[in-house]
C-alpha cells in the first residue's frame, strides 16, 4: 500500500464555514464524497475560532506557518500552537503525515472558484495544471510579497488553497457549497490520476502573478475615507485600464489606477475582500502569464506521489 | 426655537460599518447632507464593537434596551451599560433628548432597502408611511414575538429601524453607502416636511407583518445540515408557494415551506442574516398587510415634532 495521503484543511479562518460545514457532513456520511481509495485525511485548523465565528482569536493561522514563529516557543498564542500541532501532526513528517494539503477557503470578494499557489514549486504548478484543464479556474500565484508570509501549505511540500466567493462571513450559501463539493472531487479525481499514471497535463498553465497590494485611500488618523468604485467592485478577474477609477469618495472624488501603476493590463483580485481592511489591502493586483508546461513539474509531482 | 431633535444611530452592531463610515465621513465634512435646519445628533452607538468588527462584545445590543434589563443594575455587560448610558444621555427624557430616532442597520440578506417596525405605534406608523411613499421601501413590522425584545427604537417614543442588504459583515460597499445616504436625507426631509407643515401622507401603508421564524434543519447535536435552497437564497420580500422548497441537504434532500406553515403567500425576510444562525433564524416569515392610514397617526406625529 502507498504511503501516499492528501490531507484537505477547512476552518483556517473560523468565520469561513462553507468547507468545515461540508466536513461536517461527509464525515456524518463518508460515501458523500467517492474516493476511489485514495488515501486522505481532513482537518478543521481552527476549530475555536469557527465555534466563535471569528477569523482567528489571536493571529490569522494562515500567517503562522513560517519556519521562524513555528520554531521559536516562546510563541505560545493560540495559532501559533495550532500551526505547530498541524505540522507536529499531519505535516510531511508528522504521526501521521500527509505530502499535498488542499486548504479551503471562502472569501466575501466575487473570486469565483479559484485557487492559489505561493511561489512556483514544481509540483504545485504540476498538479494545479490539472485542476485549471479540468474546471477552468483562474490561479493567483503569491509571488515576491514579502510582507505576507507563514501561509499554511508552505509547510508542506507541496499544497495549494482553494479561494471561493462571493460569499459573507459566517453564512452557508448552496452555491459555494456546490462549488466546494465540485473542487473537492475535482483533486481527488487528478490526485488519483497521478497516482494511477492517468493524468494529462495541459500544455500551458495561465496564472495571475502579484504585482501590487493597494491600499483604501485613508484620513489623516488612519481610517479608510473612499470605497471601491462601482465600477471595479465585484469584477474580481477582470483586467483594468489605467484610467479607470478604482476608488470614490462620499464627496464624488474619483482615484484612478494610474496614481497606482502605470501598467497596462493589471488584473485585480480579492477585491474588498472583508479580512483584508486589517491588513491594509483594498484588492490585489496581478498580471496575467500564461506558463509552458514543464515535463520536471510532472515528474516531481510523481516522485511525490509514489512514496 | 424647537424643542424637537431627531437622533440617529449607526453601528449599534459593530461589524455592520457601512453607516457609522458616512456617519464619520458627515462628520468631517457637515455640509455632506442638507439638514434645512433640523436639529439632529448622531451616535455611533457601539464603538468598542465597531473597533474590533464584532457584533457584539457580550451581548446583542440590539436586544437589550427592555425595562427589566435598564432597570436591574446588578447588569453589569458592555451592552446593559451602553444601552442605559444612551437612554440616559439621548432618550426623551435624557441629558440632551430626542423624541425621534432612526437606527441604521446593514444585513447579508437581499433586503434592499427596508424599514424595521416595532408593534404599531401611531407615530412610528405615520413617518414610515411618508418614507414608504418617497421611496417605495418594504417595512417589516416586527409584532407578537415573545422570542425577541429589547429593541433600541422601543426606548424612544417613535423610532425605526433601517436595514439594508445584502453587504457582507465588514465591508464597505458602494451601494449600500449610497443606499444609507438617501435614506438619511429623505428622512430628514420628510420630518422637516412634518414639522413645517408640509408632509402629504399616503393613503395606504403596505407592511409585512411578522408570522413565525423558521430555523435551519438541525442534526442530532444541534448543528444546522441543510442549506436554504438555491430558490429562495436572495428572494426576500418574494412570495412563496406552499410547495416551495426552502432547505436542502447536501444529498438532495428538499424541505418544503408547508412542513413549517399551511398559510399560503407567506413573504420571507431576513433569509440568510448571518448573525440570525446563533438566534436561530435562517428567514422570518412575513404576510403582507395594506392597511389604511388613519388620521389619528398624523396627528400624534405632529405633537411629537412639535415641541
Amino acid at each position: 500500500m502507498s504511503g501516499f495521503q492528501l490531507l484537505l484543511v477547512a476552518g483556517t479562518h473560523g468565520n469561513e464555514i462553507n468547507a468545515p460545514w461540508l466536513f461536517d457532513q461527509w464525515d456524518k456520511k463518508p460515501t458523500l464524497i467517492h474516493t476511489s481509495g485514495l488515501n486522505l485525511n481532513k482537518v478543521i485548523a481552527n476549530p475555536i475560532a469557527r465555534k466563535k465565528c471569528q477569523r482567528y482569536i489571536d493571529k490569522d493561522l494562515n500567517r503562522s506557518f513560517s519556519p521562524e514563529l513555528l520554531e521559536n516557543y516562546a510563541n505560545k498564542d493560540l495559532e501559533t500552537c495550532i500551526a505547530r500541532e498541524l505540522v507536529l501532526e499531519n505535516g510531511p513528517r508528522g504521526n501521521n503525515p500527509s505530502q499535498i494539503v488542499i486548504d479551503f477557503h471562502s472569501t466575501t470578494s466575487s473570486m469565483g472558484t479559484s485557487i492559489v499557489v505561493y511561489g512556483r514549486r514544481s509540483v504545485d504548478l504540476a498538479i494545479v495544471s490539472l485542476i485549471q484543464k479540468r474546471l477552468q479556474v483562474p490561479i493567483y500565484l503569491h509571488e515576491g510579497d514579502d510582507s505576507q508570509n507563514g501561509f499554511l501549505v508552505e509547510a508542506w511540500p507541496c499544497g495549494f488553497v482553494v479561494e471561493i466567493g462571493p460569499v459573507p462571513q459566517g453564512v452557508i450559501h448552496n452555491k459555494i457549497i456546490n462549488q466546494t463539493l465540485l473542487m473537492i472531487e475535482t483533486c481527488i479525481e487528478e490526485i488519483n490520476n497521478v497516482i494511477n499514471n492517468n493524468a494529462i497535463f495541459p500544455k500551458q498553465l495561465i496564472i495571475h502573478r502579484y504585482f501590487k497590494s493597494i491600499d483604501f485611500p485613508r484620513d489623516s488618523s488612519g481610517l479608510p475615507n473612499a470605497f471601491i468604485h462601482s465600477e471595479v467592485q465585484s469584477k474580481d478577474w477582470s483586467p483594468l485600464s489605467i484610467d479607470q477609477n478604482i476608488f470614490a469618495n462620499i464627496e464624488g472624488e474619483l482615484f484612478k489606477l494610474h496614481n497606482y501603476s502605470k501598467e497596462n493590463d493589471l488584473v485585480p483580485v480579492f477585491i474588498n475582500e472583508a479580512a483584508y481592511a486589517e491588513k491594509n489591502i483594498a484588492m490585489i493586483l496581478t498580471k496575467k502569464e500564461v506558463i509552458d508546461f514543464q515535463t520536471p513539474w510532472a515528474e516531481d509531482l510523481y516522485d511525490l506521489v509514489n512514496i
